[in-house]
């Protein structure tokens, strides 16, 4: 057929999963932890398939479930969201995401993206009919240069797409950045779609800024997270998206129609564990942050540069003393003949700078499986 | 915001199944069962949770999951499907439908669908920017009239979405549908997309018609099927599609950004099942017809008029004898008033006929609910 996507091939991280695999490499590359589940979630889902509960469930999803989400955000950052009508349980963020896309974007449309961007916006833009306009962020800080997105803002901007803590560079914005948003989309009907898988995942005591803390911007975004990242579980495909009901109405008419809902005893699970564990996520940040100080400490001393990431689970790494290779040249390279394999960053723009040297580790992973990373990265 | 989907509310099956629980009725309207699944299936998802099978399965589904399909499609239909490049699990049926209107369907398209049909069809087709041409399928027998096909068919003909076993009205297709279907595609670059989640509920001894056993068919077709509905457990939200290497690639740009992936303990869990008890599914069709039996001896004798059904776990009820209601209208009473919740079949038409008067019953649910429902209808 005529492809509906034909600048589009098999997403990076399948790609890169599978050379993994088949290479029998560390698989730093796409984003998942390699560490077990807290035992409480995995004996929720084994009691819940057990006590019947594996018929589908409610299409904005299980009550309890989202109930535990409005009361998470209430107490993560002072929102009241309402559980009936304005959170809907997904089959994860993609789907979270997907479903936000689809439900504003019209044919000629235009979607603000920050590059590097996560690669299912773009193409989700595309089915809508829509057309993606990209701002840059510019290394080494990846902040978005505000005068820019002021200059590419026009009568066609339906929604900007942001993502904090960022994928795949390990940024976050500021009070500021929120400030400058709020400004260029004050008296403008343009929408927001708020990334925020990684919102549990700061550093040095930096605080997430949630577009959910703002109500000015709450009022015109969807927001999305997912418990996969949260709870490290992204096989169970659990994510939400938080928007306000005018816009959860139009989200639900499309998520009814892509999935229906999501699986049923993982959403008990997780209500159950978020109910028992209230604090849970608040032990997230140290226990990355370790991970990520041990992965920056191991690699001291080597020929990449390291600037720490502030959120997320991925640290970028600058490789120019290394190589001059194109990124997914050298990651595939690295894959094949050092057996460690990471995302190579250029993938995530429509024009990548020439001179960008840079690849995603993701350092969600034991720390055994860190420390071996760390041997192999010292001896390139 | 503009909705992209002004037409379309909140789906039926959600709306009747909320109905039906905030009144307390016996709910036989949204399609599950209400009985326990193997425990096997159960168990083994006990199993796969702990032994730490919770991270992102392959985009194209579990390896194991896709060689069962494949051994299972071989041993229903003797088609050889490559399970590498030819299957793909999605997040149930729905999702698979979904992606595969979304892989071909370009805006101007049109799609022909069989009324009554599923309401998923055509906000997808909506959302691709196509546009959906009804052939109804004549009451008693709903039947599709071939020559009407003919006569739809034209140069903007994108593809033909078909359903055997049909929901909602139980009727299955005949091997002269199959030749009659093939003659109108032959020479011409139409799709099909099949859906075939009821194929191991058939009937009276009748075949299941897959596309799969029709190569010339199977060759432009996305065929989609669910373990949901053969393994008793809809909100397990695993289904798949099967289509020809070049459309599945074409289906995987999508999925990849749809969903990714669906539920990894559940795929683990549904390929142990499959090859442990690779005859399962060859029980439905007596496990069902039973029912299906039971169901409607019960109502002999009561004012509805009840031809069983062929194929499904739905039986058709008309109760002309009883109401002169609108269907929609008789269903929300008779949640109401009787605590019997089923589907008004009007729903699923673009335009319905204004002497329809058929209810949607699920049998999919225990003996005793069965015969309570049925003691139900016969005071009616
Ligand atoms: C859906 S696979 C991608 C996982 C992820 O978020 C990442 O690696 O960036
Ligand atoms: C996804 S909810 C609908 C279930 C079903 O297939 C039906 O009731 O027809």
């Amino acid at each position: 057929p005529t492809s509906r996507l034909p600048q589009v091939g098999t997403t990076i991280f399948t790609v890169m999963s599978a050379l993994a695999q088949e290479c029998g490499a560390l698989n730093l590359s796409q984003g998942f932890p390699d560490f077990a589940l807290p035992s409480a979630l995995t004996d929720a889902v084994a009691h819940h398939v057990r006590a019947g509960h594996n018929q589908y469930a409610p299409m904005a999803g299980v009550v309890t479930l989202r109930e535990a989400i409005a009361t998470k955000v209430l107490a993560s950052y002072g929102a009241k969201v309402d559980a009936g009508n304005e959170v809907t349980v997904t089959s994860g963020a993609t789907e979270a995401l997907f479903c936000a896309i689809q439900a504003i974007v019209q044919p000629g449309d235009e979607v603000i993206v920050f590059d590097p961007c996560y690669d299912s916006y773009e193409p989700a833009v595309t089915l809508a009919g829509g057309q993606v306009v990209h701002v840059p962020l510019a290394a080494p800080a990846f902040c978005p240069d505000w005068a820019q997105v002021s200059a590419v803002i026009g009568p066609r901007t339906r929604a900007i797409i942001l993502n904090t803590p960022h994928n795949p560079t390990g940024s976050v914005w500021s009070a500021q950045d929120m400030q400058q948003l709020q400004q260029r989309v004050r008296d403008t009907n343009i929408f927001l779609i708020s990334d925020e898988v990684y919102e549990h995942i700061v550093f040095d005591g930096c605080r997430h800024e949630s577009v959910l803390r703002y109500p000015e911007l709450a009022a015109r975004a969807f927001v999305v997270s997912s418990f996969g990242k949260t709870f490290h579980a992204t096989g169970w495909k659990v994510g939400y998206c938080i928007a306000p009901s005018a816009l959860s109405a139009e989200f639900r008419k499309i998520h009814q129609y892509v999935t229906f809902s999501t699986a049923t005893p993982m959403q008990f699970a997780l209500a159950d564990f978020l109910s028992a564990c209230p604090q849970h996520w608040q032990t997230l940040p140290a226990f990355y942050q370790a991970k990520r100080d041990r992965f920056c400490s191991l690699l001291d001393g080597s020929r990449f540069s390291v600037k720490p990431s502030s959120g997320t689970y991925f640290q970028l790494l600058e490789y120019s003393s290394i190589s001059h290779e194109h990124d997914v040249a050298l990651a595939s390279r690295l894959t094949r003949e050092a057996g460690i394999a990471s995302i190579p960053v250029s993938v995530f723009y429509r024009q990548a700078p020439s001179d960008l040297r840079l690849l995603r580790f993701c350092f969600a992973k034991d720390d055994a499986t860190l420390d071996a990373a760390a041997a192999i990265l010292q001896t390139l």
